[in-house]
């Protein structure tokens, strides 16, 4: 039978300063990246948020990002490996803190934007990053764009992984996201969105702009849970793939 | 047999800024307590501490402070239990990230500064801090000053704890440490500093500042492992422990 | 004639967290206090505010806060009249720097939250920070709570001061605020909150809680810029203002 | 007659950490550039900083970094031009406050680390660093690598500038620096750096690691505070260039 995850960034607010909609987009998604501190999220938060995920069902990961509140984590930083590593590790470990004080189980580990798109491409990067997931917990799943050095590196050390897919961009015929500087990136369609995991999961394909089928592995899709239709977006993707025969499930759920 | 632990706050460089003694106050104490990111450390740090804790044999412990790291977690905060609370789990989680990675153990926590001042008088603020351990770990010992707010709050709670004491400050007789803006506040003579050590652990008595004797519990020492005299300080008191019979060990050792 | 300021808060977004409505409250206050990244803002935040206020005509001020940005400056910290000092004249020194850039001018200083509260009270912190006010710039007004220390060391050091009062909230009989933790703190219907400012400015005089009349300067009123009833209520107080003759111009202006 | 400004990065201590020798390198230097924050430097030191230069005669410059703690603003970010430039005018004001604080002058403006870097090779960036320095005061001296982007764009501004010059490090053919990944990328030895230097200020030339002639400016050269030989290096630099007759003075004097 065919499945997939849906996955959402959550846990990005901080201190007096609200983002997302935590509480909504739970009902509709299978696995929570709670942010760490670094780029978004605080204690009291990262709390709340793992309660809240406790409390819907939903799988917690770890979401670590480049120590860059201001910008969010999504500035590229000329960081080495070795600070990937370190900066994982405490990242994890302090999410690690508040689901074994709820008594929750980690399932998985997705780097965060800048971080996230640099281990997308460079090996020793990716290396680091799955070095430094399977140190703290070699059963942890790790997240990274589909076919991406991340998910590579984290298969070659012996890491469970997860190949990411979106179901609101396009694809170029390497395989590559569509940059958002071109005007053909967004899919705003929820139906197309829908269709284009659907056969993602199903045949492991995807059309690309060039109008190529890519070779796509899809394990879990990408929701966003901000902007003004994430919801109903969200929504309707997981009724048109549960409509199609696609289980809706956590990565890491049998 | 009377035994005692000798623990020493370190790990306490950030980033290009180095401080303190570590590689070397490692030989003389038997628990490290390690900062965690807040009022000093940073992941580099960290993993670097652990790792050195552990080539050392001496025990691992998070040593969580306030979010002020320009003032070094010294500056009293208006926080709530519950923001303490939060504050504890995230540390300890994150130091926890570099032990699980390290393949160590976690022995302890002990507040840093102003949170372990606090903690010793403000029974609320003590019960977040103690259900903070507890939650992240009920395996973990509390340490806190002795006969403070803070061991009742792990005891109660269901912790063990281990009572601390100093053996270079002197006492009043409610069993307060005398305030360092007093001339008789610090004991400089190591000899007479450790006297007071074997007193307090074979005879649970420590001679006031008043010329009274006062009932105290000595589990743990904490040595100090900065300043001109620090390491010559800890190598005598652990010299004068060891010649009156006294074992050195960490507190979490059979 | 009678004249009085109206000041609010603004500039509190911070990287991809927006908060407050400042494009909207600008057109209904007089004096402008922007954060300067301590407890709130950044340097993009402070540069699009400082415009914003030169646009709208409104008097700029700088609002300096605690470094706690997880705490938004609301916890009161033990900080020394020195590093209170020391934080004063970096953060209007930040500020002025897009004021130079903008070609605009600085009118007035006020501290923020806990740093406000703190200063209202504790006479050195109060004239650690009117000398900072006074160094950078001895024709900077200096905002504090009507009748405060802080206004006092204002006056002392020779700045010009504005004596602030608020239109929403309940006096007790020694002219201090009643506490928003009792029932009757806020005033919620506008009219009575116009009407008391209207006698403050008039009068010079406030009914307490007591029943009893208490005498306050006003000389600018505090107009919040969040909450979902902010901007009505901002409108309505200056309608009432204005219908009851009373002049709205900002503190520094002729 | 030839004369040379010799600058140096100060300041750079942060809460309970140390760093630099700034209060004997002020003997040897003519211009100090401060840390305002961001990637070194508190409130605290900064005050400190101003007051050490002033008692000594050593012209004032704000030394802005990138908002990187713990990397010392030593790691490469992919910040926009405006982000640049919001950065900067943040940071000259911070020290500006200090500065007019303490009745002194603000010479110069010197980016610090990965800022100065990449400003070097990046026009865009470049011009916002430009930028920012003249709309906060075009009467501010801007200091860059020597014949770099930055000095260019501040001269296509209208701002003063100071081409930079190194003393202990070589240089290629093409007029950049050797990097310091090279094995000849240092000079060591104090006469030889000297001659590099006066032979830069008195000819205008320097030769390069491949035995050309290259073609320099030398206003200023920038001087080391910290590492064992930093204050013997300056003092021996200071020394065989009074020497030689060239003249040691702040750019910005007369």
């Amino acid at each position: 039978m065919f499945r997939v995850d849906l996955n959402c960034d959550m846990g990005e607010s901080f201190g007096a300063y609200k983002l997302g909609t935590d509480e909504e987009i739970l009902h509709y998604v299978t696995s929570a990246n709670i942010a760490c501190g670094f780029h978004a999220g605080d204690p009291a938060t990262m709390r709340k948020t793992v309660q809240l995920a406790l409390e819907n069902g939903v799988a917690i990961g770890a979401h670590p990002g480049l120590p860059d509140l201001v910008g969010f984590g999504r500035r590229n930083m000329d960081i080495t490996p070795q600070e990937a590593y370190d900066m994982i590790v405490y990242q994890i470990g302090s999410l690690y803190g508040f689901v074994k004080a709820e008594g929750g189980v980690m399932q998985h580990v997705k780097p965060h934007g800048a971080l996230y798109n640099m281990a997308t491409k460079h090996p020793e990067l990716a290396q680091a990053i799955a070095r430094a997931v399977y140190k703290v917990d070699p059963e942890l799943i790790l997240f990274g764009l589909s076919g991406s050095e991340l998910v590579k590196a984290g298969e070659t050390i012996g890491l469970r992984t997860a190949h990411e897919v979106f179901a609101d961009r396009t694809y170029q015929q390497d395989g590559s996201l569509t940059s958002r500087r071109q005007p053909d990136a967004l899919i705003t369609d929820h139906e197309k969105a829908a269709q284009q995991v659907i056969r993602m999961v199903k045949e492991g394909k995807v059309l690309s702009q060039q109008h190529t089928d890519v070779s796509i592995k899809a394990d879990t899709v990408c929701i966003h849970g901000d902007g003004p239709h994430a919801l109903v977006f969200a929504r309707r993707i997981r009724e048109h793939l549960t409509a199609s025969g696609v289980s809706i499930r956590a990565v890491g759920h049998k």
